[in-house]
């Protein structure tokens, strides 16, 4: 389906085409309070300014719950379930919509569009949803067997559950970041001499990384003890956010046996600002990658194409400013999808809330230059990637800032897409004496 | 210190003595609304009617900031800090003492007596904070060494990482339940057939098991990048609870290879409901076990004697209602300490918030009859236990009621204790089909 066209000027490579309309949090100079916005081509509409100024007024299902709009989160925007967010965003298209009867409370009200229609270059962006518990998934098949084949060899790469369930396990809520944030270089553990395998070292870490993802946010929850099946479970889910699931290889190696990863993970995860709908990407949805196993009932999707082909890349940029895209690949990269996902997290009764973030796992492709984390761009350290600029990199050196960018369609002004999540590593802090 | 004597009729055995005064969240048939109390005797203090009514008088300190006390958690109470928290305990402390100022408030006052002081039979208890991150530790050596030896034997025990630093990972904050909450056995897949380790089976958990162990609550968070020294972290708790850990350990036999426990352990995870702060449990500080390896910096504690000796016991009842005492034992069993813990998890940068929950792991002794979980008392389901109706267990049946209670001190009117941790389990939903 071909959204229409705009009245409002809205650029060909724009990633928020009126197909669009992701939804986040702004603040804005001289009105730090926060509140919901949608993102429209070079602008984000202020939905609580909106809303005030009778923006709403031809969607009057939604009309007495228009305060969600003036809260910090979207949270209770979320809760409200998937056909209300249905409805809003596609009143919110027919607003901007070219010769629309919705159209006229905003193109028509110069005042309004003035005081609602903020500059997003002007806007600050905040973490969109208050999160209760976020899980990080291990779905990206390529990613699993070449980290694997470093430890095991490519016969033993995969774990036997590894086709068999959608592995995952506890991450840290209280470390996610909106886009932009700087991540500071964790201290920990680590092993700096592989002759001694049991005398840790205290430093900084040397082996930062990154991990390319996708993360989907829940609305709807459901009771303890109540699982949610795989055919509905797309509903529970708000949208889709990029992820970048910062990783100290180093601290990770020594500390993650028997639990699990810990510290390596948990100075900080970035996601994108902007919550893309799960109706907006539904005309992207694709096959996720084959799996030959016969799945369990809980598991099996009466629906198919539960992927979505999302074009994503990842860039380099030094601290001389000198940029080098280092990934280019796609999210149908998955073995799982986000329902098997949320239906295998609640098969044992485990309460999802409004605003848990569910992590897709590290998206790699086949080829070199379609990996997601720079452990497989430099197979664990013995290769190296060229910059543009003549260095080279093993992992990240202070200073460095990666860019994920992701978007569905093609550059026609129907452009759906996730915009940039962004992070620059700052020096670790001095070591406790 | 012996605490003075109360006016309070306080059953020399109860374990909220005067010497206690824990805090939590109580409502009442005809007030349903959440607000916190005390527990003193066989009472609850109903804090925001005391304070409503001049009860805090005594104290200005605390006059700009007494609707705390009014709020559904204890977070923003706990996050005045711990000096606020001494103030307030020792306040009442006084309130209750025989023949002190402060008494008049409340003894001469038979209106408040009336309206503040609930029979605890009568208060309905709730989760006392609202739970941001719940990270779960392994600091009980004998747990990890018993079951360690399991699985490799008792060579190779514990992982070379073990004594090096205090292994966690990351729990399910929105499967905490306060004591008395049902627990459904989950379903999951599982290796029935152990000649069939690829083939796993779809079914209700087999070995449904629990897991004794202490938990602090956070007071004062850190911001993200900014660890917090071990030497200070203990201002940084709010309090204890008794927790148990339900754990389905055929589920997580075949999910937590390689990133660690998952649906194993979100189905629900028990607290008790009484915090018992930091300052009542000061004078019950002892050694922790003796950790041979030498400490990197920033786990090194210039105080020694930051586990408490509190003695533990576990109640297995059965649907007829015959209790058996199944383990008695110590929290002293811990290599690691709360500070220490803490220290490790902020290390890297982690950022800690007000009600974040930190579990110790299972608390075991050596002997048999001082275990911490029905897998190491049944020795992997080697061995069965017996209950006083002749009964036998290896792991828990459906209406099985496990009990887990503490306290520090004899009994001599002078307990601190934290009541009980109890859940019952229900049998498991329908598979899906």
């Amino acid at each position: 389906m071909v959204a229409s066209k705009s009245w409002l000027e809205i650029p060909a490579d724009s990633h928020f085409s009126i197909a669009n309309i992701p939804f986040g949090i702004i603040s804005t100079e001289g009105q730090e309070q926060k509140r919901s916005a949608v993102a429209i081509g070079d602008y984000a509409l202020d939905l609580q300014c909106f809303a005030k100024n009778g923006g709403f007024s031809g969607l009057p299902s939604i009309q007495d719950k228009l305060s969600v709009f003036g809260e910090p989160t979207l949270n209770s925007f979320a809760a409200l379930g998937r056909p209300v967010h249905k409805q809003v965003r596609e009143y919110l298209q027919d607003v901007f919509s070219e010769g629309s009867a919705s159209s006229k409370v905003l193109k028509d009200n110069e005042e309004l569009k003035k005081e609602a229609l903020v500059p997003r270059s002007k806007a600050k962006l905040h973490l969109p949803m208050q999160i209760g518990d976020y899980t990080d998934f291990f779905a990206g098949i390529n990613h699993a067997f070449n980290v694997g084949t470093m430890f095991r060899g490519p016969a033993n790469a995969l774990q036997k559950n590894y086709t068999h369930l959608p592995v995952g396990y506890h991450g840290r809520a209280s470390s996610v970041v909106v886009s932009g944030t700087p991540i500071r270089r964790p201290n920990g553990q680590v092993i700096l001499d592989p002759s001694k395998p049991d005398e840790p070292t205290y430093t900084a870490c040397k082996r930062l990384d990154i991990e390319l993802e996708l993360a989907a946010f829940v609305c709807t929850p459901n009771k303890q003890g109540e699982p949610i099946p795989v055919g509905t479970a797309e509903d529970n889910l708000f949208g889709l956010v990029l992820m970048n699931d910062w990783s100290a290889r180093d601290i990770q190696t020594w500390e993650y046996v028997p639990l699990g990863p810990f510290n390596a993970k948990n100075f900080g995860t970035s996601i994108s600002p902007w919550v893309v709908l799960m109706d907006a990407l539904e005309p992207f949805r694709t096959k996720a990658l084959e799996n030959s196993t016969e799945l369990t009932a809980y598991l099996k999707d009466p629906q198919a194409n539960r992927a979505y082909d999302i074009k994503l890349e990842v860039d380099l940029t030094t601290s001389d400013g000198t940029n080098t895209t280092i990934s280019k690949t796609t999210a149908a990269n998955l073995l799982w999808s986000f329902p098997q996902m949320l239906a295998h997290h609640t098969v044992g009764g485990c309460p999802m809330n409004t605003g848990d973030l569910l992590g897709s796992g590290t998206i790699s492709g086949t080829e070199r230059d379609t990996l997601g984390s720079l452990l497989e761009i430099n197979r664990a350290g013995k290769e190296e990637v060229k910059l543009s600029n003549g260095e080279v990199r093993k992992f990240l050196v202070d200073g460095d800032t990666v860019t994920i960018r992701g978007a569905c369609g093609v550059e026609n002004g129907q452009l759906v897409g996730f915009g940039e999540c962004v992070g620059t590593i700052l020096p670790a802090p001095p070591l406790q004496q």
